[in-house]
Formats: C-alpha cells, structure tokens, sequence
C-alpha cells in the first residue's frame, strides 16, 4: 500500500467520510487513492475559498472534520480566509495540502512556496510528513489535533513523493480528548452571581448555542431571569419555536453598549467578554461597563452545554413552563422590497428544521428579529469577518445534513468572493436556496466611513464603495454555473420564489435589488 | 497631515501612479487619503486575487510598482496566490494591508491574525509601520524595496491609528539601487563558449526577452548560430515581425529533455538551469543534459539586457541583416472548432503592438508556433503555475497601457479561480479581449494523472478533473459582469468576434468549445 492510500483509509477509519477537494499535479496519487475508498464522499469546488469555507460548515453541523485536499501553497493560500473564519469558529478541519516530491524542493521550481509558512497563521497544528511509512500515524494525528476541543484547524502537508511511495500503515485513532467540566468553584461562582438581584446576563457560545447546553441555559434564564446573550459572531445557534431566545450582540459599537448597559453581571460560557470589531478614534473597544462584574463559567475548551446543566443543578431549577409563543405563523407581507418586507417575508416562510446561513450584512439586519418565532432552525454566521463565506458555507451544510433544507442568505458584495460555489451546489444537487440582496455596494463601508469621522467620502471613495457600474446580474451569473435563478421583483414574487426554492430540493438563486 | 495622508502623498512622489484597492473598514483613512491625492489612479477589484494580479500585469508593462490596498490579513490571503506568481516574475510590487490600531490588537477581535506571517512567504519585505511620523519613511522603503533588482514584492502593514493619528511626513525617494552588470570574465566566458564549436543554447529571462537586449540576444545568434530558449514561465516576452525568435522551453518534462538533447553548452541569461516542473516517481527532474556544460553570463538581479550588449561587443557583432520573415498575414482558417484551427485565427488577427495573456494550458499549445509572425506584440505567461492569472494579468496590462489591445487567453478552470476580474474590465472599460477555451476539465490533471503512473482513473477521479456537469455558460458569466460576450460555434465566428473584440476598444468575451 503507498503512503497516499495509507492516509485515506486512514482517515476513512478515523470517521472522516467527507473530502472537499481541489487538487493539482502533486495530488494526484492521493485522488487515486480516494479512488479507492467510497467511504470518503469527495466534494469539487472550483475555487479554493470554497472549498474551506464548506469544511467549515460542514464541521459546525456535524462537530466532525471534513478533510480538504488542496494544491501546494498557492492552493492553500486561496483558501486561507475561509480557514480564518473556520478558526474563529473554533470547528475541526483536516487539510491536506500537496507538497512537491522532497528531493525536487531544493530546485525551488515555480509552484515551491513555503507552505508551512502559509498554514500556520490559521491552523492550531501544521506538519509535513516524511515518509509513506509516516503517512496514517500523521493522519490520526491531525485528526486528533482537529478535534482537540473546541475543535482546530489542522494542516498535514504531504510531500508527493511520501504519497507515491510504499510501504504505508493505516494507523488506528486512539482514544479522543474530550473537553473538560468547569471546576466547583465555577459553578458555584456563576450560581452565586444568579442568585443575588443584580441584573445579569450570561453570554453564550460554543455548544452552549445549541441542543441540550441551550436548553439548560433557557432554564436557568427563565428561573433567575437572567438574559441570553450570544456573540455579534457565532458558530450555530439554534432558535425559533419552542428554544431559547437569545440575544446577538449588535455589531455597532455605540449600540452593543447600549444593549450591555443594565447589565451588572455577566457570565461567560465559552464566549469572551464582548469587544468591538473595529478600533475607533477616541473611542474604548470595551463593551460592558466598566463596573460589570465579568465571570467565566466554562472557556471555548470546556464542555459549555454540561455546564449549564451543572449550573441548572447547582441553582436547583427542576422543570420550568414552555415559552408562551404564537403557534401561527405570520403572513408574508407584501408589495414593494423593503429590507422589513423581505425580513417578514423569511420570517413567513421558513421552514422547519431549515438551516439559515446569514452573510446579509447590512441588508438582512431584521432577518433574526422577523425568524424568532418561526419553527425550530439553526443559523450560521460569520465567525471571522473575512467576507465570502455564506455561499461556501451553505455547500458544507447541506452536504452534513442532506435531508435539511438551506437558506442562503447573502449581501451582493460578500457573494462575489466565492461565487464559485454554486457550480458545487448544482453540481452535488444540494438543497441550497441562495437569497442575494443586491445593494451594488460595500454598504457597511459607507456607514463606517461615517463613523470613523472620516468626512465625506469623495468620488474617488464612493467608487471604492460603489459596486454597481456595471451592476452585477445575479440571475445570469448563477443560471452561468448551473443554478436556476430569477431577480424578484416585489415581496409577492419574493415569496413564492422563496416557497418555490425551499421546496424544490435542488438549488436556486433569487436576487432581489434593495 | 495624518499618517494615512503622508503615506499616499510620499507614494505619489514616488511615482507610484495606481493602486488596485480592495479595502475594508481599517483602510478607510487610506481610502479617504486617496480620495484626496488624483495623481493616484484607484481600480477597485470584487475579490483580492483580482488586485495582486493586476498589480503583477501592470508591472510586468511598465517595471514600475503599483500598490495594492488589501483588507487585513484574510484580504491579504486572498490575493496571496496571484502573489506567489508575481513573486516568480520578479515585479515589483508595494502591498499596502490595513491593520487594527495596535491598541485593539491584544483584544484579539474575530478580523485579527498574523499578517506578518501570511505576508512573509510571499513578500521579500514585511514591515508593520509603528506609528503617523513613521508611514512616509516607510513607504519608501517599501518602494525601494519592490525596486531592488530584479523587482520585489513589499508589504506593508498599516495599524489604523498610525493611518489617522496626526504627525504624518512625506519622504522623498532616495536614489534607486540599479541592477549591476555582469563581470568581465562572466563576458569573456559566454564570449568564448560562443566562439567555440560546440552547439550553444542561450536561455533568456528578465530584460533579456524585450527591447535591447532581447535586439542584441537576437543578433548574437544570428552571428554565432546558437539558439535562444527562454523557460516555460516567463514574465514577458516580446515577440513577432522583426522580432528574434526566442523558443520557449517545452513543459512536459520529456519534450523539454528532447528539446536540448542537441545542446552541449547552454548560457543562462536571468534564468536559472530548466528543470521539471513537477517531480515523477523515477525520473530525475532535470532537462539539461549531464554532460551539457553551463555557465551563467547574468543573474536575475544584474542587468539581462546590457549584460547582451556587452556579449554582443566582446563578440564584436556589429551589424546583422533582418530575419527573413514572410511580409503577408496568413488569412484565418475556417470550418470547425479545433486547437490548431483556433490557433491559426488568433495568428491571423493579433493586431500590432497588441499584448497576450497566455493561459490557455492545455488548449492553446499552438498559440505561440501561430503567432510567431505576426506583427510584433508582447506575450505574458504564468510564472508561478498558481492557476487563475490571466484575467487578473489582463487588467493590469490594460491599466498599465491603455493605448494597446490586450488579448486575454484563459482556460475555463483557470478562468473560474478569479473570474471577478472580468467585473473590473468592465467597470474601468478596459480594452481586454478574453478567450475562454472551455474544454470543462482540468485538462492538464487528467495528462499528469497518465504521466504519473497513478494507473487509470476511476470514476472520482474523473469527476475530480471533469469541470463540467453542470457546464459552465461563460457567456452568461461575462454578462452577467457587464463584460458583452458570445459562443464561437465556429472558426468563421470565433474570426468574427475576435476581430470585432479588438477592435471594439472596450472589454468582451468569447468562449469556445474545445
């Protein structure tokens, strides 16, 4: 057996089941390997970003890594600010990255570049193989490294030569570390603070977003009365009928403090205390008053959702009423786009058990208020503020979960990143309904221009901002990669074509010009 | 002034006259710098891949550095690919990346990362300007740096307070290093080996393939009868009527073998030694026979062009009669699509003083053998087999001359990495014709996959290398940008449409079927 197929059985064995791939020359022998081993599903994407960003969102719906194989550094490269927003998100991927043949290095011919170089700045674990004979045990390990809680980035770099070459092992996964409990002291802490009467709220990540931690957290919430909070920029949060709510911090820093303000305790669940994105002049990147008393109840590595639940022991909380919700869903409202209309307009249709990938920027600012009620669903957001995931995203979210329908939600600017990505979505058929709200603008550049206290921006600005002239025609561009799509042309038509693409079961585009 | 302010002005000064720009929200001061400084042309590109290549295109026309204006790392890592291929072209090129204020560093927001470490493995200089009274000083060093032969990639890093702190200074360029000449006895050398018998190769790069020095490589093997090579990657070639024909180094390693078997000395002018671009399991990587003696007359930091000069006195070739080219056009070849039909339209029809951007791969091999007579013209190829340059090239060659056509040839896998491009064409109504050869595979993978002795491929494999299902409409892909675009169904069509493209003065695209 040579090193190549060594490393996919390998990692086959190991529970990977799923390759997002762009090869290149020095690949080859690890695609005839995949050749070989059915249990790994490959997924082509035609432009690297694509690719990450679909190991991405496969990882947060499935919390297991899908491997990408990706060609030499400049591949890599390619990739890397989807794997920016894959670290922040703290889920587990294994890349595997092509390396020319050892002895050809010292040649320095065109495609050499110093790939370790190139992956270390978004991956927790990065290494080069020797041998073939080294190929399964480095496999295991990187798979280990991935899934090292709360989940990492990690870069095996495979020398063609170690691919070709016999004398691979397929090595067994040892026993897998599993993320801690908080200490006593934490639990006991964070009880104290919800026991007293200071206004408290406890912001959520990590597992504490969905499933069991996120019921805990909705007990504890509705018997201390404390407020759910989440990230401006979370992983996967599960909401609507019959879940928590929970309450996404505001990207603008002037309103996140504001939302902070009655706050005189807050307690941390896998998330850190809130900052701005951006620095500003004159202005203090801290979020929560200065007098709120910050407490850490478990970090991003620690079991988030047992905490809560330790936590709802330690409060004593048994058994709490189900929220009083509307079971009736709201009518689609109707006539001109409006960024309210298209928000009521998902709100009305979502379905059930969907996923919502969110990159809509400043156009869908309503879309979370508007879905809150509709039945259960998860969402997916940008975790690292690289634009040009969503699309990618929805790719890996559909292909984890394919009996789930996925809701694309994307701002013009932000799509054309990656817009490859839907040639991988017509291509594997995936459940995919793609939204592009089409502002022909970098809109949040506008508004933080303003509030950099900038000044007016001049022609010269407006151009950097504007990116209509020639407007970009979202139909044809997806219809040109495979994907049937139409521009709705007022909510009436915005809601059916939503209906429509929801219950296709293929992929679909709308773009809608607001 | 502030720092953002001093750093446009002191690059104006320095003659930096265009800056690709794909900004976010820690560039605004640099954008509203911008906005403040006309000498400054900005070109706005959808993705950051876009930016660098056209950086590369525009310095390989002009030998001047443009500057980028890249969002933060992720932005950075975007455009890193195009990067690495401008690298191996040996451009000059200034990258100026955004950074948060450096008190907002150590909160670790979601946008931060180690730009350092992404910029590294690309630039030949990495500098984080410290603070406003810095960033003139430091852009000089950055543009000096991009000049130092034979031309560098520069990247400079912006922390947002240093962009709007007060206490900017513009520098003044210092006097710029100059490639150095070679030594007399690298002259005497390749002066001898010339006099001598035995059959001599000369393999050009760098300034030795256009203007003067390309003149005097030309009249040297005229004299001596040695030919001139030039390797598989080069930056540009100028070529045509008139023109010394230069031989392009095979890129199938075994032709490449075959191709300078007769050779018993080879000279190198700016390049190094040929070598395969790949490594092959039993074969030795290198092209040049072992008993082939050679010797170097210049590096790619000494002056390739005068270094011919002063071989052509040594040599004392003082005049030498013109080539005997046939005067008359070819007329264009009609019928049905195939390669070499394509090629002979193309050599038909490219219009004098034109500019082509080859990365046709494996559908334009004929190309160059078609074009070797056509009225003179430059030709720019993929330096570093980082796939995804042509479009991006095309831009920045139309920037850089705006008074010259520019015949854009792209493979439609290569075309798909950073087909965004095509946006910019249009926005700044660029005078590019691309052809898109759409073959729906990666056809170079399914060669090499054979080469490699991998066996045959199986069905993944050949839906790893199939671009197809669905099929790409690269017409509505162009369209859909604002780039006018067709389907040749035919040579008399593909004739038609060309002929138009180029003379339209505005961007268009053509696919064809291959």
């Amino acid at each position: 057996m040579n090193g190549a197929e060594s490393l996919v059985r390998t990692l086959a064995t190991a529970g990977v089941d799923t390759c997002f791939t762009n090869p290149g020359t020095s690949e080859m022998h690890i695609v005839a390997a995949l050749d070989r081993v059915p249990e790994i599903r490959c997924v082509l994407g035609l432009f690297e970003g694509v690719v990450t960003g679909a190991a991405d969102g496969y990882a947060r719906m499935t919390r297991k890594p899908a491997s990408t194989l990706l060609h030499l550094g400049p591949g890599l490269g390619n990739g890397l600010a989807n794997l920016h927003n894959a670290r922040r998100a703290n889920v587990p991927i294994v890349n595997l990255i092509g390396q020319h043949a050892l002895p050809h290095l010292p040649l320095d011919t065109p495609l050499t570049s110093d790939i370790e170089g190139i992956a270390r700045p978004c991956s927790k674990w990065v290494r080069t193989s020797r041998n073939s004979a080294n190929l399964g045990s480095d496999a295991v390990e990187a798979v280990v490294a991935s899934l090292t809680p709360p989940g990492q980035i990690a870069t095996l770099i495979i020398p063609a030569d170690a691919a070709w070459s016999d004398g691979g092992k397929v090595a067994a996964l040892p026993v897998l570390p599993r993320a801690a409990v908080p200490s006593g002291e934490a639990i006991e802490r964070a009880a104290a603070m919800l026991r007293s009467n200071a206004r408290t709220a406890i912001l959520l990540a990590e597992s504490a977003l969905y499933g069991k931690g996120l019921m805990a957290a909705g007990k504890i919430a509705a018997a201390t009365n404390a407020k759910l909070l989440c990230p401006y920029p979370f992983a996967r949060l599960e909401r609507g009928l019959g879940r928590p709510h929970v309450e996404r911090t505001q990207y603008v820093l002037e309103l996140a403090i504001d939302q902070y303000k009655e706050f005189r305790q807050l307690i941390l669940v896998g998330a850190d205390a809130p900052v701005a994105y951006f620095a500003y002049p004159e202005k203090s990147s801290v979020v929560a008053q200065p007098d709120c008393k910050i407490s850490r109840l478990a970090s991003a590595r620690e079991n988030c959702g047992r905490a809560l639940e330790m936590l709802c022991e330690a409060l004593e909380i048994r058994d709490v009423s189900g929220r009083d919700d509307p079971l009736e869903r709201p009518s689609a409202p109707t006539g001109e786009i409006t960024l309210a209309g298209l928000a009521g307009v998902v709100g009305a249709v979502l379905p059930e058990n969907s996923i919502v990938v969110d990159e809509s920027m400043t156009s869908g600012r309503g879309m979370m208020a508007s879905t809150r009620n509709s039945p259960p669903h998860d969402w997916l957001a940008n975790t690292g503020g690289s634009i040009g995931i969503a699309l990618p995203l929805a790719v890996g979210a559909a292909v984890a979960c394919p009996h789930r329908r996925v809701l694309c939600l994307s701002a013009d600017g932000s799509g054309m990143y990656t817009l490859q990505a839907l040639w991988t979505m017509a291509r594997e058929n995936l459940k995919v309904t793609t939204v592009i709200f089409s502002n022909r603008a970098y809109g949040v550049l506008k508004r933080e221009f303003a509030g950099l206290g900038v000044g007016e921006p001049g022609p010269r600005a407006q151009q950097m901002f504007s990116i209509g002239e020639p407007d970009l025609d979202w139909a044809a561009l997806a219809n040109g990669m495979g994907v049937p799509a139409t521009r709705a042309e007022n909510l009436e038509s915005f809601s059916k074509l939503l209906r429509h693409g929801l219950d296709s079961g293929s992929p679909s585009l709308i773009e809608v010009r607001v």
